[in-house]
């Protein structure tokens, strides 16, 4: 692992680093934000953040303004890159398939399995990575953005125990019935749409393995918001399992960082009180 | 006037206009940040953000986490590009000379003359066209970082009035004796040094016309900070001119809009007092 940036950031530290993935067989990028508390050499819970289509790992933390939040309560945020990356990596001629869109799945189809396994590199890889060199506790939430938003909630979802919290911005609330989401699993998992209910918000809160308190924020003049994101059937989902879910639509905002800098420290705040 | 883009942001809005500039005599780029308050009605004093080498209109509002503040107090934020902009703007192979390197004076040699004239569209023609247009008061504050902290700075100190308050994230504190200012001011004024010193801070502020509270930033871990920034300059022309300058200097902190991100509410709330 090599630390390739660091700048400090409301007296903590904001770094990236590249390492080998084992898992995703090809050099990765992640940044991470450890607050003063870290810095002083207390441990500290950890907040993964998960990014959306064409996103790397500087977005977020370019963006969102959450480094003086998590300052203040002593969080840790890692951001990982969204997909496998490098020459030797597939990709698609579009933006929303390939890299930059791995959608937090592990594929079965050529020519994408030889990498593209970035459900087993956020549930296990990273953070094994994250807990073995920072001073981190094994307390950890999730929360992302539209693509990344999908890959908080099912990640959540799948894994008991391994998360107190989960939220997200603008989330993919229902893939195995929207373009993006169909065009994705086809590619990586083939066409059997079982195999893809497996990783649909809506389809595993139907039926949750875990119920660990969840946050989703929606802007409702985000140009995805009816043919891509669907957040009535997450709601819908969370009404027929009684499913500890918080949805909130609010006028005027739409897909951006605006949206989420309006409101991440609400989520940074939230998945504090469940740590 | 066209509006190109907005986005709610912490319950106002962030815009981007396109307008003919009759000073610079090409098409230039704003961003606004109108906070509630203005959107309900209420005219705001501005802040004018001036940004550095190579940014256009978005880095600040994108990356400086200001929103947020500026929607508490009700502070309109104004982010003007940083040259004239164009194909038939002329321009120079490197990052610090030309577009994208206005350094807000008005240049007197070819090939610069025709459009390179930032000093008079930050003083004169934005100033008239925000305030024709958005709901705003005639109560204003100027700030800016590195290049921009060396327009905030002169902009302020020769136009007595203008300004309630003034403050820089590490500014070019004293262009004519570091390379950027040389190389800029050669280019833009010709050699005669007399005439770059009316366009520097630490000799403005030796015998300023104007006396406006200003507050200076400056990271300790900045790369640019001894040969180009000399903060020390400033430092000992407001000794010798009494001037109520506050400069601070922060172990740590480099050159980035992560720096920017940590203070930008002190910042704000500093030109909330003055207004």
């Amino acid at each position: 692992m090599e630390m390739i940036s660091q700048n400090k950031s409301f007296d903590g530290w904001h770094k990236q680093y590249t390492h080998r993935s084992e898992v995703l067989n090809c050099d990765m990028r992640f940044a991470i934000y450890l607050p003063p508390q870290a810095v002083q050499g207390q441990d500290v819970p950890v907040l993964y953040w998960l990014s959306g289509l064409t996103c790397s790992d500087e977005n977020f933390m370019q963006k969102a303004g959450a480094m003086r939040v998590a300052a203040e309560l002593g969080i840790a945020i890692v951001a990982p890159d969204t997909s496998p990356r490098g020459e030797e990596v597939a990709d698609a001629d579009q933006y929303d398939l390939g890299q930059g869109a791995g959608f937090y799945v592990n594929a079965t189809q050529e020519p994408w399995s030889k990498h593209y396994r970035m459900y087993d590199y956020i549930v296990s890889e990273l953070p094994a990575l994250i807990e073995a060199t920072f001073p981190v506790t094994a307390k950890r939430a999730i929360a992302g953005h539209s693509m990344g938003g999908h890959g908080a909630l099912t990640i959540a979802l799948k894994n008991p125990g391994m998360f107190s919290s989960v939220s997200a911005f603008s989330p993919i609330c229902n893939p195995v019935n929207c373009p993006w989401g169909q065009q994705a699993l086809t590619a990586y998992l083939g066409k059997d749409r079982e195999l893809w209910k497996q990783h649909d918000a809506s389809e595993l809160m139907k039926n949750p393995a875990v119920r660990i308190p969840a946050r989703v924020d929606q802007g409702e003049a985000d140009n995805f918001l009816v043919e891509q994101l669907k957040p009535e059937a997450l709601t819908a989902a969370a009404e027929a399992s009684d499913y500890p879910l918080t949805l909130q639509i609010h006028a005027g905002y739409d897909h951006s960082y605006y949206f989420i800098a309006s409101f991440i420290e609400e989520h940074l705040r939230f998945h504090y009180r469940h740590f």
